[in-house]
Formats: structure tokens, sequence, C-alpha cells
């Protein structure tokens, strides 16, 4: 039995640039959760990682003692491949709502928690409530019987799980330590790893719209999760995709589940659709139903197509409580009492739209909060995007804005106005999906 | 009016290495008091400095804002130079108990205001309390009338005394962000420019038994305060000090007390009568009374021998309701149940004492305390200690060890036996002080 490590001697260690052992980062973890390891502790100590970093193999251990800090999930009654996807967070990102009952439609388990929207981005959890009488809150019972009965759980983060991520969470975004590879990737993969997954798939953003703005940032981070997944013999992939440019055409939480029922009917837009299909393809691969991406996706081509995917959306909106009619009637979901168009000014070819430019639009129609405690408006936002590598004609639609509180609205026109680059000639686009790393 | 800016993005700044303004500092310092900076910010912050360092203008704005954090004193009433010593701390050290009378018995008003031991270090506070009745919790009305009436206050800090620093110092030393220049530099520097000084005089003390091992270390410290000294124009000298023996022959609060006594009596050990008279003639000089420090010197000798310096001693004594008749009579300081003595296994030359294992020693018989808010005995310690450079005969006392609790009494044996290096051949020893840094 090694001595009692105290607080300060384990920030020490980091403090001068030294590894973390086992011992040290479970002390700290427990810490975190029992209150022996203050607040102002644990900031030191962010900070002194931060600025030392920290080895894959500190950060797998970070990861592990983080996940075990709450309630471990195991489902062992549930007999099919257990797969999750997380994605970095982009604008417009609705992924999980097509990519869950595409994958359950076409054999995989899929236990899903997911977090509010913070800042820019959407989260699942707010999308999913725009639904009427959609319950997040599940019990771990509850969680699991769904998963074995319908094979999708969307679930919100309980007091139990993993508490040691949420106290540390709400620490990075006050003391300025939340751009860490290390501490993003045992945020994420602790959480993940908590569900009670088989394997995992990764969207790593990168882009203006996206967390990190870098791709190799993106690479870096998708790295490290990987090493982490295969430590914990969980397989892991990550896609790296492009986020400078919000994913379909609209933003907003109702207007995603509205884009995303299309999806599941056949219509989804090019970009959502491809994204989409990508990383359910890997989910398909790595829960050992197919061989290989090209089978994957034939698969799941099988189950948009057959209406699969679609009854399976209604089955876990109708299991969790909501109104599943949403499906056939778009009304039921809340609306905005007012839609404003934007046209555009000149007649080319939509060169860009800037996703950071129409998710502050977002926030100035009150669709997103910037503190975890305030609420959000579900009916605004912006719908019917025009999208790069279109033409569009002067006075044609750019975009709606969906608005309820007009208080912003000038302000909110003015940037999604702006938003848009137009120029001659069709612009050539890099692609969406550009590694894979595995 | 600059927009207002939040922690995060105070401590974002400093966490990328950029360079604070006196706008951010004072909004750090200020949120410190007020609480609109959280302790967890910080310390995130204090982290962050640790790592990333400041300039030297960065340091003097830290100082600045820590001193107006609180009541500034100033005391304009008393018309003699109002100079005051520091000292980083070490083993053994009772100078300023000698010093300030020695000082105001040559014409300089000595306004100290001192804290308490913490570690290896005694405080100046604790030694003053082992004199029966003597009150170190003067009001600010006091501690003004005093330097008028007697030209020295010899007070603790209150509570509108500095409090950034108070929350600070309380904050680095449970995060492991303590050994910082820059930090270290404004939480002295602050302290003693808002005690009323017009100069100032610092004992940088190095080695084994300091808080700066290394030179090095030291010399950068002393620089950074002097600096500041000259940007808030105050004139400031700092001594580097060697601390890798003790100080003197005796270490505990009412054994301190009686050497400092001897001192005054013109009994005092040469090693610590050099060191003080040193740093007392910088303190004469820069007041204006002497034009060089051999001048200063020769005043301070007349000052000693001709009585006043005891005068003055017992006139504080007794102005800050402590018994003087201590002067005359030791027995009236606390004293120990039980002497205990350490003799010489062997014949030779004391090589060497090491200051460390005598404080640890000083810690084991209750005679330090290792949080603030622990009690110390005033009456333990070690007296009579043999110092390096002295012959030794096999038998011949090398310590005695004043014991109330016996607890730990054979660790503390067997550590100060430990702590004597004898050998053969007067050893050659390093001058115990060793640069002036102005």
């Amino acid at each position: 039995m090694a001595a009692r490590l105290f607080p300060r001697d384990i920030i020490r260690i980091k403090r001068d640039g030294g590894r973390l052992d086992r011992d040290a980062i479970e002390t700290w973890i427990r810490g975190v959760v029992d209150g022996s390891f203050a607040d102002y502790q644990s900031a030191a100590m962010l900070m002194a990682i931060f600025q030392r970093g920290m080895t894959d193999e500190e950060t797998a251990l970070l990861t592990e003692a983080m996940m075990r800090s709450g309630e471990v999930i195991e489902i062992p009654e549930v007999r099919l491949p257990k797969v999750d996807k997380h994605s970095t967070g982009g604008v417009g990102d609705k992924v999980s709502l097509v990519l869950a009952p595409l994958a359950a439609a076409a054999g995989l388990a899929v236990p899903m928690i997911s977090g509010r929207g913070l800042g820019h981005t959407g989260g699942t959890l707010d999308k999913l409530e725009s639904i009427p009488g959609f319950r997040v809150a599940l019990s771990g019972e509850e969680y699991r019987r769904q998963l074995a009965t319908v094979g999708i759980s969307l679930a919100g983060q309980t007091a139990s799980f993993v508490p040691a991520d949420r106290k540390l969470y709400a620490l990075r975004d006050v003391t300025a330590t939340v751009e860490c590879i290390p501490l993003i990737c045992a945020s994420i993969m602790s959480k993940k790893l908590a569900e009670g997954i088989d394997a995992l798939v990764l969207d790593v953003k990168f882009g203006r719209g996206a967390f990190m703005k870098r791709i190799e940032d993106a690479r870096m981070l998708a790295r490290a999760m990987v090493s982490i997944g295969k430590a914990m013999r969980r397989p892991t992939v990550a896609l790296l995709t492009s986020m400078d440019r919000p994913l379909g055409r609209a933003v907003g939480h109702s207007l995603e589940v509205i884009e995303s029922v299309e999806c599941l009917k056949g219509r989804g837009p090019a970009d959502l659709m491809e994204v989409t299909m990508e990383l359910t393809a890997r989910m398909v691969v790595l829960g050992g139903l197919e061989r290989d991406v090209p089978s994957a996706r034939a698969r799941l081509q099988r189950a948009l197509e057959s209406g699969a995917a679609l009854d399976k959306f209604r089955e876990v909106v109708a299991a969790q409580d909501g109104d599943p009619g949403v499906v056939d009637d778009y009304g039921r979901l809340p609306t905005a009492r007012r839609t404003v168009e934007i046209v555009s000014p000149e007649s080319g070819y939509i060169h860009d739209v800037d996703a950071m430019a129409i998710a502050q639009v977002v926030t100035l129609l009150g669709g997103s909060r910037s503190r975890v405690e305030d609420g959000v408006d579900h009916a605004v936002g912006v719908s019917d995007l025009a999208q790069a590598g279109e033409p569009i004609a002067a006075g044609a639609l750019l975009c709606r804005l969906q608005v309820n509180d007009e208080s912003r609205l000038q302000a909110a026109l003015d940037l999604a106005q702006g938003a848009f680059s137009i120029g001659a000639g069709r612009p050539e686009l890099s692609p969406l999906v550009s590694e894979e790393i595995a």
C-alpha cells in the first residue's frame, strides 16, 4: 500500500511536467466525486494538465477512472451488437436522429446517452424534446429494457452517470481549460464507455463551425480517442468530417427533427445523408453485421427504402412517450409565429455558407443556450438553407428565419445575409468526409 | 471604458502565455476580494501564472493591486524615516527581534507587520507571543500611535490588511503554486508597501533551510522585489544570506527571545549579530541617517553599547502589554519541563549543522505548526547549538533539546544527532552575507 497522496502532491507532479500513475489519477477522480479534492485543487490540476499535457497512457487511466466514477452500465441481456456514435458537435448536425433508427433497423442495438446543447452547437436531447411528450429522463431499468425491446435508447445523463465528468466539465468551462485534447478525450470516452457499448464510431468535426478549427487538432483528438477505445477493448473508428458549413438545410430543434424524418423518408439533403451513411456503415461493420463498408451501405440502403428505419423512429418516439404522429404531421411540432425570408442580392453560385454565422443567428432567435440552466425555444431557427455549390438567381431564397422573439431580429437578419458568399462559377467543394482513423 | 472582462477571459490570456494589463490584473484582484472571481478560477489563474510566468511590469501591477485590496496605512505624523526589514524565513532567524529595537534606538521608525510561522520556519509573532502578556493584535490607531511614541510597532495582520494576499496565499498553499517568483514577490511586497514604509531592506535567504534552495532563485526573487520597490518609489535593498545552518544557537520561541535579548546585551552569537548588523545598517543608510554602511554600523554599535537598543526592546514590550521583566529574568518566559543533552560521539570540528534537520526536531517537539489554525508550544526547541567551525571534544555538548511532549522524543533525538557533521580539521565556511542587490 503506497502512502496516501495529498491533492497538493498530485498537482505538483503534473505542475512539474511529470507523469501521473494510476494511483494518482484514481485518487484525484475519487476526490472530485467525494469532495476530498476541492474544486480549486481540481482547477489547478486542470490548468497544469492544459499546460503540461498527458501521455496516451495517462489519458487512458483518466478515462477509465472517470468512467468508473459512477455506474458503468452493462446490458448482457441484449444479444445484438451494441454500437453507438459520438459527434464532437457541429451546426445542423442532426445525424444521431437519423443514424440511431437506421442502425437499429439494420440489426444493431444503439445505446445512446446524449447531452444538451451548449454554445453554438445543438444537443440531441434538445432536438428530441421538441417532439411533444418525448421523455429523455430514462431510469437505468427503462434504458436497459428499451434497448432489449426497441433496440434504441435515447437517454439523458442521470446523476449517477459519470459524475466526475459532470463536475470537471463544469469547472473546465469556467476556468478556460476546455480546449485540451486529453481532457476532451477523457470526457467523451468515459461517457461512451459507461453506456454499455461493444464498439464506437466517432464523428470528429473540424472547421469554422466545429470545436476543433484545424484538421490537425481533430486528427490528434481522433487518434487519442481511438487509442483509448482500443485500450478498453471497445473497437473504435473515427471519421474526420468537415464542419465549415451547416450540415443539411435546417438549424434549430423542430426544424432538425423535420429534416431527420425527411432523411428517413429518403428525401434528405445529400450532405447530411452522406455523413450519416458513412458513420452508420462503420457501426454496421464494427458490429460484425457486414464485412465491409460497401456491403454495410447496401444493407442500410435497404433499411431506408423498406421503411424499416422510419418505423424504428416511430417506435422509439412512442417508447419514450413522444407523439409518433409528428412523422406524418410536422404541424404537431412547435412552430414559430413568423417566417422571414432572406433572398439573394445577385445571381451566381453559392460559394460558401458560414456555419458559425448561422449558429449565431439561431442563438439570436433564442434557439440555443449559453448556460446549462437556460431554456431553449424549440420552434425557432433557420430553414431552407441554400447550400454551397448550388446556383442561385437574384431574388431567390437563401434561407428562412423561423422567428418567435423579434427583439434581436435585425441583428439576426444582418448576420444571416452575411453568412452566404455568392460568386461566379460553380465552386470546387472539399470532401465532407476526409479521413478515417481506425 | 473597456468591455467588462470575465474571469475566464482573463485566465485565458495567461493560459496562452499573454501579458495581463492593469485592467485584467485589477479585475482579478478585486474579484478575489469581492468573490466575483471564484476560488477555482483564481486557482486556475495561479497555475497559469506558475507555468507561464509574469513580466516585471505584470508583477508590479499585481503587487500594487494586492496592496490596494485593503487599507494602505499612511503615517504622515511620524517624521522619522520609516524603514522595515523582511526576511524570506530561515531556521533560528530571530533577526527582527534584535533589529527592530536596534534600528529604533538608532533613530528610525520601524513599522513592522509580521505573519505567523508556517512549516519549518518560525514566525516573529509567535516568538513575541512567548513573552507573557505580549499583544500583537494592534488596532490601526494603536499601530500608528505607538510608531509615533515608541518608534516601533510589532503587529499582526488585521482582516482589512491586504485581504487579497491572505486569500491567494491560502489558495497557493493547497494548489501547489507557492514556489513561483512573481507570486512570492507580489505577496511579500504588497504587504510591506501597505505598512506605511519609506524604504525597505530584504533578507533573501538561500540554502538547505531556506525557502529558496539555490542562490540563483534567491537572486531572481531579490531582483524582482527590489525592482518593485523602485517602481513604487520605496528604495529597497536586498541581501542574499546563507541559510544552510541555523542562525545563532537557539531555535524555538522562548529560546529565540532569550537569544535576542542576549544580542541586545552585546552577548549574541557572531553569525546572528553579523546578519543583524548588515541588515540594520542598510536600513540606517536607506533612512538617510548615515551616508554609508560603515558609518551606519558604527552608529548601531553605539546604540548597542549604550544600552539604548535594549531599553527600546523593554519599551516596545511594555507598550504592547508584554512583561518587560523577561529581559532580566528569563525564567518569566515559558520553560520546558525537561532538558535532554546531545553530546558528540567523537572529537574534531563541527563541519556542518543541518538547518532543516534542526527545524524538524523543533516540529517533532511541538514548536511549529503545519496548519495556520494550529497552536505552538512556545517553550520547546533546541538550545546551546554547537556551531559550524567550532572544535568539539568527544562527549562535549552538541545541543540541548527543551522538551514538554515526549511522544516523539526518540525521533527528535535521532534527527538532532544526525544533524551534526563532525570531521577532522577546521572547515572552510562560506560567507553568511554573499550579495547585495540594490
